[in-house]
């Protein structure tokens, strides 16, 4: 290297550091996330379903809002403009490149489309513990099916995922419900739906509802009605329902029953007399039937009047993939772990390219949290490496030696890497201690010369060291390590990991 | 939907477009990438590669300059201003992000670290045929390790990778070089590495030996002479060397020998009065020991006194992935396909961060590149799906037990799916077609009535097309299609199939 070069080294050193609200990755995370991904590809590929990908980026005037929390169309994400001046945007999930995709390629695609995807997505928004700015989706859609054999397909595959992940039933459960449902209700309660504040009103009903496991029935009754004030005093505006409204909703949000039959009947009380209420139950009545035939309990697959599944683009069923186990929320409380994913049917999916509307119904699951219930729940074998042998290196000299020996451990099956750096006998333990090493293996002159190898076997030393509680007997411990002959030695090492 | 809604969408319909110089995947080309990715990320772990994941965004003054073709800093890449005014690129290479990483993580790795990573890299550059401007690299990368075992065992992981795609020995080769023999044969011939014009000299001399394989002999002649006029009549001035000069670094990349101990002795011949030479072939023979050693032969693993590979950031052994089968190149001509990857040491990987040199070595496989060269050799078995088998619906009412023998053939180990949508049995054909299936089931309802179903061979029934040449006779054809009494039906295609 010049001395220039070096010279403009000097002038600048940045800080290494990842950019605020990204973050790497790596290790037993990774893999567990990775091992996840593949498992659910697979039950979706055995659904039918085709892999796509598209790219990072969509032109910002075709991404649209398909984010089911947010009615802002450009606002959370990346965007940058070309340099012929088109702006482009990072996708904010992978539903609007879908969009895109069937669009531009309709006519040469297969009818009914069932598409998975997964990849990260990209959110404009303010980091927070645990909120970052990218993150893993894995999304599964058929599009150009109206029928609910469509919705009820995916919601089984739902279910079959988190089995397939190891997860008990009654671990997780995917709830049901109906957005016809919803705005049966309306209709029921008396809102009418060409009045200008019609929207609003909708919005701030359907948000109350989704309160419903977190608040309980009683602060729906204050959202629905004048509003309510949180413990911290914050006071939110509710839907200003006059009473006997509110409890018509209660009595939506509060079914309970034995099956998914049921709650069926009972929503049908609640909103028969609408058109769109009558629809959403017929519907719901289509999917158990697909259900029941299919094997599918209510255990799997339930009948939920409180799924609300976010404010957007829903125009039918909506299903939401929970896990019901106990674990600790944000603010230290045992609740329910809560949503991993869901979905629903979106008919309107390539109506803003095409002008014509196609039905389309899916599920999105969210990786990072599926992973860490999964972490919670200690369903991560499959995804975690074998047990790994390091061969350090006392003299350069016998390096080909060693890196053979490597080679014919790995060809016995065994995961095996030989201490690939210059630095003395101390700093290669350090090595095989950071690297989570189970058997270190040494081979020094004299052992050479009498044609064996030491093997320590670092998870028993650190047993031994518990129990020692001394560092110098634990070094010194004989139990931990042994000599054994080259020609035992994949033997040897067999029955240690057996 | 409000009629709001629909009025605001007849304002603007955007085009359905990917933007320029990107694209979507899907089928067989995206199952053939994911399961090259296995298949060597499987490699790189076996070797102790460690999975890292980093996010798409770098700090853009972080990213430095790791292009081996290019010496610009931010060009050529994405960049975006975020909320509180600092530069985010996307990353244009995995290396960038590695040094970040060992920079801000450095005292807590395991040392040396050996990494791999795969994902795409953005690199904001005018498209073309072929090259996008988002692409998947998969890397592996040893941090920490300054001896020429590191280098050697990313070389013969190199191979096996090659070997662990299908590709057989002859049509991959993985032809190694070092940077300071060809520091030391600038120094042979008499070039002044303190004089001004040396680095410039330098690139154009090495740029000159990179088209050996292109231009042959009497090309590198000309451009590290006057110059030389290509067949367009654009002419590229030359190194300006005198014609001893000329002859010496001609001898230099034109060696042939029958084995790799013949080159270096050639090597050594040209530049072994330099130190850089000396030091360039003492470590070509300790990485041959090495090779040798573990009986990796010349016809994987050659040295090869051509190799440039770019003019970056290279400080000792250079390698480049060739496939040698002949192909196609854009022109039309018929050549070696080339390389498909390469890397080398970089001993100043994270020095801009830290100040320090940190050695460093590793390569970088071009995904979509190779799987190219998978697709020309026919190497594409274990990416591809089982057969697909379809069930059609003649009767909505019958969905759920459809389902139901859907589910069936999915436990018997078949891969099947139902027609999802609500078109007519000419729709759903074609249907069949599209996804490219191998049997169609129908069951019509005098069909259920007898307990049989219809079996149709879409792929036989192609054949016979072909033979019958008569499209009516074919759709007639009773060969093609049998009935099958349902508690048959799985052993029936088993046997199809087998």
């Amino acid at each position: 290297m010049s001395n220039r070069k070096a010279k403009k080294q000097k002038i600048f050193k940045p800080k290494a550091r990842t950019p605020r609200g990204f973050r790497d990755m790596s290790g037993d995370e990774l893999s567990l996330q990775q091992s996840m991904i593949a498992t659910i590809s697979s039950v979706y590929e055995r659904y039918g379903f085709a892999a796509l990908d598209t790219s990072a980026f969509e032109y910002a005037d075709a991404l649209g809002k398909f984010l089911p929390d947010d009615d802002r169309p450009n606002e959370g994400v990346f965007a940058l403009e070309d340099d012929d001046g088109q702006w482009m945007s990072l996708r904010y999930d992978l539903t609007a490149p879908l969009a895109r995709y069937v669009a531009e390629h309709y006519d040469a695609l297969p009818k009914p489309l069932r598409r998975f995807q997964w990849g990260p997505v990209w959110r404009n928004e303010k980091p927070g513990p645990g909120r970052y700015r990218q993150f893993l989706q894995i999304d599964a859609d058929t599009v150009g099916a109206g029928n609910m054999a469509a919705d009820a397909e995916i919601c089984m595959m739902a279910a079959d995922c988190m089995a397939a992940l190891g997860i008990e039933t009654g671990d997780y459960l995917v709830r049901i419900n109906n957005r016809k449902i919803m705005d049966g209700l309306l209709h029921a309660i008396g809102l009418d739906s060409d009045s200008d504040d019609y929207e609003n009103q909708r919005l701030t009903i359907l948000r109350a509802m989704d309160k419903f496991d977190r608040l309980g029935l009683d602060g729906v009754r204050d959202l629905l009605g004048a509003g309510r004030k949180d413990d911290s005093g914050d006071f939110t505006k509710g839907a200003g329902l006059d009473d006997k409204q509110i409890e018509q909703v209660a009595a939506m949000v509060s079914i309970q029953a034995n099956n998914r039959l049921a709650v069926i009947d009972a929503m049908e009380a609640l909103v028969g007399g609408s058109q769109a209420g009558a629809d959403g139950v017929a519907e719901l009545r289509e999917m158990d039937a697909l259900f029941t035939a299919l094997g599918y309990q209510a255990d799997r697959l339930a009948i939920d009047a409180s799924i609300v599944r976010g404010l957007g683009y829903y125009t039918g069923p909506v299903y939401e993939i929970e896990l019901t186990f106990d674990a600790e929320d944000e603010n230290g409380d045992i609740t329910r772990f809560g949503s991993v994913g869901g979905g629903g049917r979106y008919d309107d999916l390539v109506k803003r390219f095409k002008g014509v509307e196609i039905p389309a119904t899916g599920i999105s699951i969210g990786v990072s949290r599926l992973a860490a219930a999964l972490t919670m729940l200690g369903k991560t074998q499959g995804s975690q490496a074998d047990p790994l042998i390091v061969v350090l290196v006392m003299d350069k000299e016998t390096r080909p030696a060693l890196m053979q020996l490597v080679q014919n451990l790995r060809q016995a099956g065994l995961r095996a890497e030989l201490y690939i750096g210059d630095s003395a006998m101390k700093a290669q333990l350090r090595y095989a201690d950071l690297r989570n090493a189970r058997l270190v293996i040494i081979e020094g002159e004299d052992e050479r010369q009498a044609g064996v190898v030491t093997l320590k076997d670092l998870e028993l030393g650190k047993q031994q060291s518990v129990e020692i509680e001394d560092n110098a007997e634990w070094r010194a411990s004989a139990h931990a390590q042994q000599q054994v002959p080259r020609d035992a030695l994949i033997d040897t090492i067999k029955q240690i990991l057996a």
